[in-house]
């Protein structure tokens, strides 16, 4: 299942997302050999999108100007059979998020959705339950709810025609028929800013290279983890979390499929 | 004084700030195990003040479209009891910035208002003098001028109720009655991007877990000093500016208040 | 020809400029001994244009509100006798930036173009050839074409009186009269964000320093590639792209002018 054919496609990835985390967004793709361009003005988002092998939309800081830069570009991805990928930052923290991601579910088909599983909740229950853009502590996935969440997951996937990927301590990804729990990753990933946008970044320039975007969102999910696991080894007792998000980028740049697959934890059921 | 109770409270800091230093911002928040969340849409920052501990707010790339959220989050913030700390960044240097910090001060009651003593001084003397964001060579606090520029803090707390806090080789925190001076730190804070929003993003995070907001400031600016000062004694020859915020973020995840408290060197009047 | 008197003049470099790499062009200037200042209101860009010694443009995300700014500035600029130096980020990829930098042109004297082939090409032959922000394969300087890019360079320079800058493993320098080949750099700057957009805004800096502009560019350039290629040098086998960006911010902070002038490989025609 783990591919990587982001070295023979070098997939452009058009990046509408927010302005916190856009240099990591844009430094990872280029470890990952996928190469960004981020462009949000509606008088050229179509053109933009229309040269580009995948369009990665994020509403970490969107607002009324860039979500309509958004709405084009995924009318023009879908027009022109370029997956789009969505990291909905924060759903679940205001109206205005909530009814991004509603009109964006309702405007375009999305390939693959990944967000924590308080992000993802809000998105299948149509709950306000997210504070912040963090998961909430109430909402980890535990062998208790671990079905309860799948379920959620599936139907979601059903009714959206998108695979959902929920990061957590285990990720879980799904389509209507089959998921999959990955039990890499590390615990600093959640002290940086921006882990999960870089990661739903990594599943664009898969998927953008991937037929199959269950294993694309596997394979990237699975590259992030293991990049972490390794960038934690590589810590020295002084360093913190702003040397973490570099080891983390470098360990994206360094690490090869090998490497992945003899590390990688998973189950497909 | 110095009482770090972020670890407890994990304040939720809302900050509307500047697209240069955002990410670092973010990060340091973090490190610190605060919780940042970005939003400056209209239409979403009144819910995302809401559920905030303590509203951030940066003028260093302020525009008409986020000055406008800026003034609502405000508003709401004081409605909601939720502290506003400001950090005024090259007011003095145009019209825009000096209109910006005039309105906000005047529609709001500001908790704690940070910046170097260019920025103070154009707010308390309506002065332009301030040439881009960095502290004018002239403006450095001196022996012989030490007296007039606390008096000038004190007169602007006095007339805005705000805690004062003045960055600069020796910090001053000053409210209406008694202040503080710093001497910690260390002079590559000054060569790099940012170490002045992070700053005042540290204060924030300490004065949304802290009801007594001098304090507050203190610890703060003493924790961000003396992590200047362990960066700094942690830097390699070949290192520079760029590895220098790396450890600075760094070293502000791994302090503890035990370490502040054994390097800390103060006075309060 | 290379001269670094950013030192004696510590120039305020006024920068409008993307939102991806906006940090790293900050930290940059300020590892350069410059003083950068973002600001992109149109409420105050004119204010600080006039206060700067140097006006860095950037096209890299620009919209229809920054681009207003842009030709604000690039007027002011002009009138107060302030070098403009432009960084043609993307040109050729949508209409909205061929305009952008048709407009530019048509409103203002530029000091310096400087940007990969593509984007030189792109704006010499009014060709729409560009796909994304990073230089095309087929775009590469060889010994075959290296006549043809030079005599379209040297006419693009003579319509548009500015300094033509091309990057690529030989970067290009010309006027109407004469060009100059430089031969240092290293291949990791082109697996980084920013490496043009930082390249330009320390020419920036140059240039507002430097009577000469073209000696000023010459100076700029080759202290980012040599810059880089110690960078390299102090790259660890586990460090990738990420680390990369760090120690070549490092090493512009680190370097000095003999270093330069020993390590340079160039001609001048």
């Amino acid at each position: 299942m783990i591919i990587n054919n982001i070295d023979k496609v070098k997939p452009l990835v058009h990046c509408i997302t927010n302005y916190v985390t856009v240099n990591d967004v844009a430094n990872i793709l280029l470890a990952a050999n996928a190469s960004p361009i981020m462009a949000d003005s509606i008088k050229e988002v179509e053109q933009i999108t229309k040269i580009s092998n995948a369009l990665y939309l994020n509403i970490g800081t969107a607002n009324e100007r860039t979500f309509e830069s958004m709405l084009i570009s995924a009318k023009t991805a879908n027009k022109n059979n370029i997956p789009i990928i969505l990291d909905p930052v924060g759903v679940g923290a205001s109206t205005f998020r909530n009814e991004c991601i509603d009109k964006l579910l309702k405007t375009a088909q999305i390939a693959v959705i990944r967000g924590n599983i308080s992000e993802i909740k809000s998105i299948a229950l149509n709950q306000n339950s997210t504070r912040g853009v963090d998961a909430q502590e109430t909402d980890s996935i535990s062998l208790e709810n671990q079905e309860a969440i799948i379920d959620m997951a599936k139907k979601l996937s059903n009714e959206t025609k998108a695979i959902i990927a929920i990061s957590g301590k285990i990720d879980v990804i799904c389509d209507s028929e089959k998921y999959a729990l990955l039990y890499n990753g590390n615990q600093m990933m959640a002290n940086i800013t921006g882990a999960g946008c870089m990661l739903t970044s990594l599943i664009a320039a898969h998927v953008a290279s991937n037929t199959n975007y269950f294993s694309a969102t596997l394979s990237a999910i699975s590259q992030m983890n293991i990049a972490g696991e390794i960038a934690y080894k590589l810590m020295q007792p002084y360093q913190g979390n702003a040397s973490y998000r570099t080891l983390l980028i470098d360990s994206i740049n360094k690490i090869d499929t090998q490497k992945i697959k003899e590390n990688i934890k998973y189950e497909i059921r």
